[in-house]
């Protein structure tokens, strides 16, 4: 019996993954590997920092940890794996096993043969059929070879200012690299918030407030009709449906669609997402092909509906799974939580399980819990502020999906969440984790089990909020209502609402005046983080107030300008 | 009917939260915390920072986040709550539902009345009964007081060499203090390891050669057997069983035990750590009286035994239960999993769940896994090296516990393999969480992933290694094998292991050399981190090689001097 044939397609983070677990799993296996392009295994995540200057040679995203180069010599030195670079898999004969293979380079067109094969085709950035895309300086990132193509830009051309199209994860992250570059930087977004796919309305609008004030513009709800160009060809600016911008530098990231082409030619199964549909296993419709990456959908571990969340992380944690199956394993691959987070500008951004929009469309009886406080001991020379927001089924009080922001260290608290998430938490159970504690990195009470119990007092009615929003829109009408800010005088000498409605009575003074308080005016409570108006409102409720509220995530959560 | 009574014995962290949680429950109850000393709910886990001088001001250890010292008006104005300081709680009578205590200022005694009490009366320190103990410079760390006169002591006298007697987490963290200071710091051990509560052996091993190459000095398995001292009562230094050893200032952090006096005086079950015995509801034998905090013991989340682990988060996290339940609420706390986490000298290190022995000790069949690897991305700039040891029943695939250190974010993944335990997570279902990536942050799959991925291998036998203690053993003797180093050879050149079985080949050469490496001999692969030693164990394996096995954790987990 001659030995298996493995044949992989693709040859950026899944496929070399497949690839690598596959020799060690089948030491006698032919793996062969076949790229379109010309560089292989390359770090995609890394870009942004390699343009912000941050990854200082180009060659460290192709680098092993020990500075050797992933090429083919490498791949077949290191791994035992063959791996035809620019040649492209034109189309997969699934009667005979064999996939046509196209040699980029003399135009040679030949067939390999396969007993399992894979499909890691990734994804293709959105290109928007506009005008003027094609003008010089206008610059994706999705490929190695865009950073380059961006940094010789910024080098060589006079570059002022950066119009980015698109603020998705990759949008942000080039917003951020060319920021740190001291360009002066404007994000264009089709929708009415930042990071749409991964923030709910509430906390965007306050991380595009903070954005803003460290310098970078956005321009919401607006889309690029129109790229301007000089008589060179280079580009000059973006015309919008509401104003003209100028730019010497557009960064168009408005998402990637999955590549299926040879998928949908075999006759595979594509899924509802649009990308290639697989089971738990990573088959394909072809049992005896694989597919995985940015190439596939996944089922949301929450909502058990079929979702396209491109991610190297999944990318790779399928890589190992395939590797195992085409070798003959049974290793399952359950599905995704969505987590994504991201590092922009200072903060620290994430997202897991599902947002609130998303929970109420799925039927779920939907509460949130809002929360602004420091991620570790007040007194420790390293804290930050952070926000988390959490996203709960009313009825069990299990945690759907949670998301958070902020200088803190939003990230830990992101993965703890995603692991209580897999497991169904309710936040109960958070509140009770044996979660770390020294003041370098957290709380006694850690942010997460603090956001699970206000999440608690909620539930039990022991809270009762409103939100930033929802406030702002009351402010904005001539009701007849109290804000109660219990901050001390200091704090509200500094930053206050303005509204003749505010009155400042410091927490502390609040049992000895309560009695100057009316109780016949709806009350709400406001404090700098939520903590101390909380405890008011709960002083005033137990002293017979009946209308009161106070302002979830407090005053430093307000997105608007005070 | 009049105002519900709680009385609260206790006001330093659990006692406190106990009482704000209670008020905010119960408007109307009238709630006393009697408190022995003259400070209350203070940072007590902020104190080496204190003395270390990155918390600038002493004040820093009482304040909320705004600033408002916790005193007895705080309390009184903003908590609702009466703080009796300076009183010791003498005896309980529970017939009468009374406590005799008394005011410490006058000698004053007299009886406060109770429907709910609760104990939350702390640990103290482990004085050793040896000579010298009360010499002048001799201190503790267990109350802002020692922080106090430690920093005094140090700011009067010269103090040059400073000598820490226990090398737990209150010992480490206050050699981390004092190295700061640029003071000359000698940590002395009764135990061969350091901080052997929280880290199995070969951990420990590893993280004492990096303090001693950061400048801390150890002496292990020596008992201080007397304190010496100058004619004007000055610690002059520290004799032990086999040295002695100059210093101007001596810390002695040997451990605390709980204050149990008073609720053995009332009769209360004491459980078999020594410490109060509780329920789940935190009711101690008498259901009307209530204790939590350093002064009960917990139930071992894993172990399902009762462990006495005093820390500021169980302390916590139990006065919110506490709060709830005299109050007539009905909340759980289920258990503990002995969570603990330091920084010290730039490390970061910590525990969760079970260590190995004591895994075996409970009669689990227990599989190892060890990890040495890059935090995140190995381009990003904040990348830091880390080890992680998990701890596995090899019947089931359980992760029992885990442990980590280094100057990665060790912390991030305590947590989440906290989480993970708590729900009683196998590998498989590790190696399967989707646990966020970004460049910034982490790898496409975590390290806690990754971890549980050799795990996997080891489990499934894929992989086969050896332990650094283990073929340092085998090293001394005068066996013949051969090690295999398959770095390239500039790292083989810059540092290796001194040993004339030492044969280096490049993992790149491995497949065309294969036939220089002796088929008759065992075979110990190594590389730095492990990846590359496993790549090559797989090829050696697969090529029929059947006498061999790699480094875990590679030579940068080697504790020894290479």
């Amino acid at each position: 019996m001659s030995a298996q044939k493995i044949l992989i397609i693709g040859g950026v983070a899944a496929g070399p993954k497949a690839a690598a677990r596959a020799r060690r799993m089948a030491p006698d296996a032919e793996i062969t590997i076949v790229e379109r392009g010309s560089l292989v295994s390359y770090a995609g995540c890394g870009m942004p920092f390699y343009v912000a200057g941050e990854v200082s040679k180009f060659e460290h995203l192709f680098e092993t940890t020990y500075g050797v180069i992933r090429d083919a010599g490498y791949f077949w030195r290191e791994k035992g794996c063959k791996l035809l670079t620019r040649t492209e898999a034109k189309s997969i004969d699934r009667t005979k096993k064999e996939v046509l293979v196209e040699n980029l380079e003399t135009g040679e067109q030949y067939n390999l043969p396969y007993d399992k094969l894979v499909l890691a085709t990734g994804a293709s950035p959105v290109i928007p059929p506009i005008e003027g895309i094609d003008l010089k300086g206008v610059h994706r990132l999705n490929h190695p070879d865009d950073a380059e193509a961006i940094k010789k830009h910024i080098a060589e051309r006079e570059v002022d200012e950066v119009i980015v199209v698109g603020s998705g994860l990759i949008g942000l992250e080039v917003a951020d690299a060319v920021a740190k570059l001291h360009l002066f930087t404007t994000v264009l977004e089709l929708q009415d918030q930042v990071l749409p796919g991964l923030l709910d309305h509430d906390l965007a609008e306050w991380l595009s407030a903070k954005l803003e004030e460290a310098g970078v513009e956005f321009r919401f709800g607006q889309k690029a009709s129109r790229i301007k160009g000089d008589e060179d060809g280079f580009v000059t600016g973006v015309v919008t449906d509401s104003e003209e911008l100028e730019g010497q530098l557009v960064v168009v990231a408005v998402g990637v669609r999955p590549n299926t082409e040879l998928a949908k030619q075999a006759g595979l199964e594509i899924g509802e997402t649009g990308a290639i549909a697989i089971n738990e296993y990573l088959q394909t419709s072809d049992p005896d092909i694989y597919a995985l990456g940015d190439c596939v959908e996944n089922t949301h571990l929450v909502s058990g509906k079929k979702v396209y969340v491109p991610l190297a992380s999944t990318a790779n944690r399928q890589g190992r799974v395939v590797g195992d199956n085409v070798t003959g394993g049974n290793t399952k691959f359950k599905g995704i939580l969505g987590t994504g987070v991201l590092h922009v500008m200072e903060y620290n951004v994430g997202r897991t399980g599902l947002g609130e929009k998303q929970a109420k469309d799925l039927g779920y009886s939907v509460l949130t819990a809002l929360n602004n406080t420091f991620d570790r001991t007040h007194y420790h020379p390293d804290h930050g502020m952070m926000m988390m927001k959490y996203i709960i089924d009313d009825k069990t009080g299990r945690l759907l999906g949670a998301q958070g922001q902020g200088l803190g260290d939003v990230i830990k608290r992101i993965d703890v969440l995603a692991t209580a998430i897999t497991y169904g938490a309710t936040v109960d159970e958070i509140s009770d984790l044996d979660l770390s504690y020294a003041p370098p990195f957290s709380t006694p009470i850690d942010v997460a089990q603090h956001t699970a119990n206000i999440a608690r007092n909620k539930m039990s009615g022991i809270a009762q909020c409103i939100g930033a929003a929802e406030l702002k829109k009351k402010m904005e009408t001539d009701e007849d209502f109290v804000i109660l800010d219990v901050r001390t005088d200091e704090q509200f000498n500094t930053r206050q609402l303005k509204d003749n409605r505010v009155r400042l009575v410091v927490l502390g003074d609040l049992r000895e005046r309560i009695n100057e308080i009316p109780r016949d005016k709806e009350l709400v409570v406001i404090c700098a983080l939520g903590t101390r108006s909380y405890e008011a409102f709960r002083t005033l409720k137990g002293a017979g107030f009946e209308d009161v509220k106070y302002l979830e995530a407090g005053l430093q959560g307000w997105p608007y300008e005070l």
